[in-house]
């Protein structure tokens, strides 16, 4: 897990919505980059969420996260998102995530850890992850 | 419905949220408050819209607006905005609004209007407006 | 300038950010749509808009905007956002823009009109925009 | 510190533009609401952050934050969101906050804890917090 090519990464551009009156990406703003990230990262894996819904009537909740905010990040800075799988149990799953600034010093802005829970989305109870969810075949 | 006693008015606050790299309210968030407006207005004349919506099937959807910005309102600014019925059609409504800081000059921030529809939630046909609707008793 | 060769396009994903309880994106979030557009216009038209502020103390405020809603976009759509000037004078340029759903009908979400300014970033004052600058060589 | 008296409480709205497709509160959301509530509860104790920025060149900056998404607020429900002082250092302070839909089981839907560090505005070091800063006479 720990190996870097399981390290998915998405760039993104910050633009004037993302940042505010500091001058800099406003700190809310990085949890809406970080799921970006995430929710590309499962597209990656074959996981269309629409149709996991729309279907199967399941969803993704957050359910905890913790983050520290290491530098800023500003207007018009190109950041790249990563996303690796930490932890998975019955129900949840723990992501590692990190934004950095695409520039050379690949300057660390945001170090951050999410855990997600596989719901029923009819009745928001926990659903058990397929086994194969992480592993492309 | 020029009657001063018909013009809805609604106070909020700017928070950092609101705000960009320009030190101003970013132009997307003036609607945001002006959706609250409306919100509020329609609350004070007896709309709940989540019963609206779960009981009776019925939605607003903004189909048109226009804004002009002629000031920027800034961090921590309160602000009014106001709401007024302009005109009404079978399935549509205009509003007018605007958005002012509140100081001694109540400033003139932006000048609005939107054209909402009442809408069918399942299918999104247009649906007459109730005529009592913008006639509390 | 009506050539189609001259409309910018930009591509964007929707995310469960942009999105609302009614289950569409929700209506101010087209504006920031529209804006990262007409910022990757700029950049493709060789305008750094940060550089721009910093060295030269000159910015873009929309002073007026329209937009009229023509069809819901959803959580996960992939959208076109265009940009086309569509008039210029002294200080203000007037740009139209439109959102389509990237499916085979490429569905017309919205259709705006965006009038921005060129201010001086100190004191809010019209700059003339530089004749060149919807011009790349 | 744990007398809850010394525990501030802000009200606020769930709007449309708070939710997204799954039907709630979208979790980076939650962030934007915990941050009013600091800035409503600071206002409380004196500081007016704008005068802060523009006279002293001080700004607050959250360094680090945790929460945990216990249950779902809703479009149209009432929150409270509360804010108390949890530690303070020399140069930093971690504030514990709670949002609760304002009914009668009072569900609690966050429990966070947010670390701030007060800053110089230009230079982004870190500056002694003024002891009488929490300690409103």
């Amino acid at each position: 897990m720990t190996d870097s090519a399981d390290i998915f990464e998405w760039p993104l551009r910050v633009y004037y919505e993302d940042t505010d009156a500091q001058g800099v990406v406003y700190y809310a703003n990085y949890f809406r980059f970080l799921e970006r990230a995430r929710t590309e990262w499962l597209r990656s894996l074959g996981v269309d969420q629409r149709e996991l819904m729309a279907v199967e009537r399941r969803i993704f909740v957050v359910t905890k996260t913790e983050a520290e905010f290491l530098a800023s990040a500003r207007f018009n800075d190109e950041l790249i998102v990563t996303a690796r799988l930490d932890g998975l149990s019955r129900a949840t799953f723990t992501i590692g995530q990190d934004i950095y600034v695409k520039d050379e010093a690949r300057t660390h802005c945001v170090r951050s850890t999410v855990v997600a829970a596989y719901l029923d989305a009819d009745n928001h109870r926990p659903k058990r992850v397929p086994p194969d969810f992480f592993s492309p075949s």
